[in-house]
């Protein structure tokens, strides 16, 4: 079980979690809880960071913020002890979980569950603080903000859990944004790859790294919401949306959708080069220098050049990305040759996601026409095995996700 | 050098802090700092303790308040660093600090400093967090509040320190309390016996136990002010009260005080038992179940009884545990043989204190003279080595401290 800052948020919803847990345990579980600091208090500790030097020594900063989850694991401890459970905190050190050395972004390598697994046998609820682990020369590390999702992961893994429920402030996972799309509806289940590439509907319920290490150690994630009734039956039977390998979702027994969702995304920025020399190599000197400053380019496309021997090229990056993009870019003038650099935070990136996609060209079709019939100019396109994306005019981002919606049937019915 | 919750209360006061060190080394000394958490931050952490359950478990509480002093010690190492310094910390895990299982009230046992003087010869200033500690099964242990004084004199006694400087909100170690006596002078030495005697002035400047810990280890401490001027030069030139041995005073080229000051305490109580049997052994019922209870008796009297064969017994115990000396001495009156108990808070010991003391005679009929003059009527009298001490009513306490301290001249000559 895994529960998130807002959960914790103090001792009145820390006592709150233990029922909740508690519950799972007098189910008949044996149960690990992964917490996260109370909300606010990464952010907090980050300030103080920032403040005594905004160059902060990472492997500092690392001692510095892990103090958030050691607070909140201490206190779910006894606060579940406090309902007569057994339980007792375990910290990134004690296990260990075992990271790379990288601090405050480090990835765990190897969580030692020996001991955890024993205490567990015997009836111990065993608390461990998210987001922290050691490095090989024993110092402490954390692993980027949001990384408790990927410890919860982590830990289910190295317990061979049955489950890993991760209790956010949403119920589950949704066809789309229910803020944008009233009728969007809860999904029951949905593939590792789905997830992934709902991306920018799933972020604000998990992490996108713990996704990825649930799909690679098998773990079956749960998604459910933290304030449901704590004098509710356990968990079991009040699902949200289970995350499961393609396989599991083929073994059940039910129709499978084509489309699962509808993901949007403004945080992408287009940049264009006009007048790009149309010959060999001229591609790998443009994204040559952006792969080795590890910004990750999404879409790109190779316009109709005015002059002959000469193309538009278009791409997009991360926004976060675009000044550093521009700097090594206009750096690289020369190399590449090009003429003018055109860039666009104006976008945003609609993607049509689904393990059931038979045909891009049927979904695909199916998508340029319910825009077009609205008026949202298409400027690129993408696709993966499970998805199709477009890159339009930022302003048209919920219109598009609403069309999109209701032309792949995904509406709730009227209740 | 060691630093309180009010020097640590911030990123700006910590800034501070780093000046006052780097300043340190800058003058060749190798430095280890001790730090306390932010003023405030450990009530804060163990009022959630409290609220998850008032009878929390004392190896969480351990996790959950152990988190203040690690916030503080990663903070200093970062602000060290943006003055250039290289520095880093280490965890009462990472040292590591050894102490016995007691939670929240643990004793250091050993402290494997061996990287830190390595480190320490390389140029590193370590920055370690007080109050904290690792039991022999790898858990997180504290020392009590105030402990961090402790945590200071251990690691100089560790790293064979040269000097531990503690840096506190006063400025040294006064006769007596300034509050109390304007004319009040800053000793520049004194002895660790008289700073243990002392403790009622001294408590508020150094927690007892580290005294006793120093004086054990001989490790020499010098009490000084967190609020000197930053730029001021080194420490070296301005001190503020070495706590030294006995040995190293003598060796001093310096008159010697006959008192070095007056000291107060208005935590005790005072008990009388009436008409116990004046017979072998009813001593011994009355303090052996205080004894076994852990109750420290102090001052004990044994008044002549009005009748034939019987005694009044009067003792003083710390305030605090007077309800449970009452239960304790009801439930043995059968045994004791007493006739009734009279408790009372109303009083206050006061000490004269001075290794220098040649005769107790001379000290004490200088002091009981000065008392009478006064009209402050004495309750009951106790001696040690180094100081008399009276039991008056409390409200004479300030005026008695005040007569006391001009009758042995150590009031300060007007400026």
């Amino acid at each position: 079980m895994k529960f998130g800052g807002t959960s914790m948020a103090g001792t009145e919803r820390i006592r709150r979690v233990a029922r909740i847990v508690k519950r799972q345990q007098d189910a008949g579980h044996e149960v690990a809880v992964v917490v996260s600091a109370m909300a606010g208090e990464t952010d907090r500790l980050v300030n103080f960071c920032r403040e005594a030097n905004p160059l902060y020594d990472p492997a500092e900063y690392d001692v510095v913020v892990a103090s958030g989850e050691q607070v909140t694991s201490g206190l779910l401890a006894i606060a579940l002890q406090a309902l007569g459970a057994n339980a007792r905190s375990w910290l990134g050190w004690q296990l260990p979980i075992r990271t790379v050395e990288a601090h405050a972004k480090a990835r765990i390598e190897e969580i030692d569950a020996e001991a955890l697994i024993a205490e567990m046998q015997k009836g111990v609820i065993a608390v461990i603080p998210g987001f922290q682990g050691m490095s090989e020369d024993g110092r402490v590390t954390t692993l980027g903000r949001g990384g408790s999702d990927t410890s919860a992961v982590a830990v289910a893994a190295a317990v061979k859990a049955d489950r890993c429920d991760i209790y956010t402030d949403v119920d589950g996972v949704y066809t789309t944004d229910p803020r944008i799309v009233a009728k969007a509806r809860k999904l029951t289940n949905v593939t590792y790859e789905e997830m992934l590439e709902l991306a920018s509907v799933g972020a604000k319920v998990l992490q996108t790294r713990s996704v990825g290490l649930a799909m690679k150690e098998g773990v079956r994630v749960q998604v459910l919401s933290s304030f449901i009734d704590d004098d509710a039956p356990a968990a079991d039977t009040i699902p949200g949306t289970m995350i499961v390998s393609d396989e599991e979702l083929e073994g059940m027994d039910m129709e499978r959708q084509l489309i699962t969702g509808i993901a949007h995304d403004k945080n992408e920025a287009k940049i264009t080069l006009t007048r790009v020399p149309d010959k060999p190599g001229a591609v790998a000197n443009i994204f040559g220098p952006l792969a080795e400053a590890a910004i990750n380019v999404d879409m790109i496309i190779q316009n109709v050049g005015r002059d002959k021997g000469e193309t538009d090229v278009t791409f997009t990056v991360p926004a976060a990305d675009l000044a550093r993009s521009l700097d090594l870019l206009e750096a690289a003038k020369e190399t590449i040759g090009f003429n003018r650099i055109i860039p666009d935070t104006n976008v945003a990136k609609i993607s049509v996601v689904g393990v059931g996609m038979k045909s891009h060209a049927g979904v695909a079709s199916t998508m340029f026409k319910a825009l077009a019939d609205r008026g949202v100019n298409i400027q690129a396109i993408s696709t993966s095995e499970i998805k199709v994306s477009v890159l339009i005019e930022e302003d048209y981002t919920e219109l598009a996700v609403r069309v999109l919606h209701t032309a792949y049937g995904l509406d709730a019915v009227e209740a």
